[in-house]
């Protein structure tokens, strides 16, 4: 199955790129909404599911334990620029646990947001603390430290931590997580390819909690509160994330994967989101988001003109001047198969 | 015409992303050697060209009388890092004409090299002279004060400098270009659609003069020995243009475009290559680009080995784990429509 060009980029008077994808938006029962292109084929989530992966952090008492805050909450769920808060935010889960940036297994990576990268280069290096996914880490580490676990190799996929990860991933999604459908992350936990039509229903079941036991619906609930009410912690100044969680609050949850992928939640309509670019396009994929929140969330004008640069941003050049613009075909995008 | 998939980059066991493309390989009588996907479709080239907007630099008698060498021609047709010697070459281009970076009108933005740009964020910010365009820029008003031209709107599309360059292209590639399919590019000046069976029959004549009448020949052999001979000037450290033409020298011309676009020429074949993505990613195309090389230029082992990382690039993560591969399909490539 060939899916659809759901975006265009223009330049001039021409479309100079074209992005392909696949869109699934469903219920917690798993009605489907939507489901343009082949939405049961599987695709890496990888960093659009970090509220999956964070859950038992909440589930299993050790946000409690170390007496977490929105703040930690929302960058264990992150995807952050390695701004000097969210280091901070991420030394101070290590040190509730009694750990330090050492127990880190991410890797290291220069900050996300150029600014903060710039700043640190006049004075240093890049740490595990500033590669995007050490807020997951560090809540990975708390998860084996408020256990007594053994926390050095946490990142493993036969580790209990990842093991805790992979059963509420399947419950979420329903989908079966086998060994043939299992690669390494960017951050070297596993990731488990799934059909969008899977992720979808799971971020359903996220946005209000149907479908879950009582208590994984109410961890699911405070990540989500969490997330709304520190949008900045799950990723960052200027970020699409951030930016869309600051216009609608709790009403939109939105999170970036690498490679094209996004997952999100209406809570109030119960409707979960999953969107893949066929070639791994970030700006494609988050022009879906935005163009599946101007349909299916009733806003009002306001809402409407703050959320329009994000459905079709302009494009200009390094003077200043209108290039082109990123567009989603509307039509490709109302179809339901 | 939908263009083939011809890249997949993969993660584990699966394809987690798909690039489509259009390829085209030419000689200097416009016969196709390979025609894969729309080759008639208007694709803009973007900096691609540069070597066709560098012409009238050296065709015009301005590199002779400014005593420019390969460095300064080099510059003149690239895409360059902002590394210090690519800024001190542009510096010595304009301080030759009697100016500095005052002159230029193609924006600044940080060094593409990460390393350049955190240097230079120690101790300052960012000039036009860090623009990657801006040896290019140097160029054109080089053009303009050699023949006692006003240089100030030198990057206007009605300014004789870039009238001349439009009509340089025009003799290249055959095509018409018209006002319906200019667009402005990314440092402002005026960039065209034209088919890919056109780039590729100008970059044929690009690469061994055959069809170019015999002074516009030896300006377009000045342009590529100096590419030759100089190619960390026209790309920079680490990067494909560069690290390619440090293979194969004078027997490879290649040149990234935004956007998923690659020109090139194999001047003892006397063919010209012209590739687009149709999403847009740099990291398809420069694969395209390295296979075809491995196809149509005989190499011995050695260089085989050489351009192996660039043909199937292996993805490693931030751990330094290999997670995956960028692999070009090798049957879509030997299609010919």
């Amino acid at each position: 199955m060939t899916n659809p060009v759901v975006v265009e980029v223009t330049r001039g008077p021409l479309v100079e790129s074209r992005h392909r994808a696949a869109v699934a938006l469903a219920d917690a029962t798993g009605k489907m909404m939507l489901a343009v292109g082949d939405v049961a084929a599987p695709v890496f989530p990888r960093s659009a599911i970090k509220v999956f992966q964070a859950l038992p952090l909440v589930e299993e008492g050790a946000a409690d334990r170390y007496g977490f805050g929105d703040e930690e909450l929302a960058l264990a769920c992150a995807s952050h620029s390695g701004e000097p808060a969210h280091v901070a935010g991420v030394e101070r889960m290590l040190g509730a646990a009694g750990l330090d940036a050492s127990a880190l297994r991410c890797g290291a990576h220069w900050p996300m947001s150029q600014s903060a990268a710039h700043t640190l280069a006049k004075t240093g290096a890049p740490s595990a603390l500033h590669n995007n996914c050490s807020g997951k880490h560090a809540g990975f580490l708390c998860v084996a430290c408020a256990a007594g676990l053994d926390h050095a190799d946490y990142w493993r996929p036969q580790h209990p931590v990842q093991r805790k990860v992979r059963a509420v991933i399947e419950d979420f999604t329903g989908a079966v997580l086998s060994d043939d459908r299992c690669a390494i992350d960017g951050c070297s936990v596993p990731t488990w390819a799934i059909p969008l039509e899977n992720l979808a229903r799971g971020f359903a079941k996220f946005a209000n909690g149907q479908g879950l036991a009582p208590t994984r619906a109410a961890a699911a609930a405070r990540l989500r509160d969490a997330c709304a009410r520190k949008p900045w912690h799950i990723a960052g100044t200027g970020r699409f994330c951030t930016e869309i969680m600051q216009i609608f609050g709790a009403r939109v949850f939105v999170k970036t994967g690498a490679e094209g992928v996004y997952c999100g939640a209406l809570p109030e309509q119960g409707l979960g989101i999953a969107v893949k670019c066929d070639d791994g396009a970030g700006r494609a994929a988050q022009a879906i988001v935005a163009a599946i929140i101007a349909h299916f969330l009733p806003i009002d004008d306001t809402e409407r003109a703050a959320l329009a640069p994000f459905v079709q941003p302009v494009l200009r050049n390094w003077n200043g001047l209108e290039v082109g613009a990123v567009r989603v075909i509307e039509p490709a995008l109302r179809s339901t198969d």
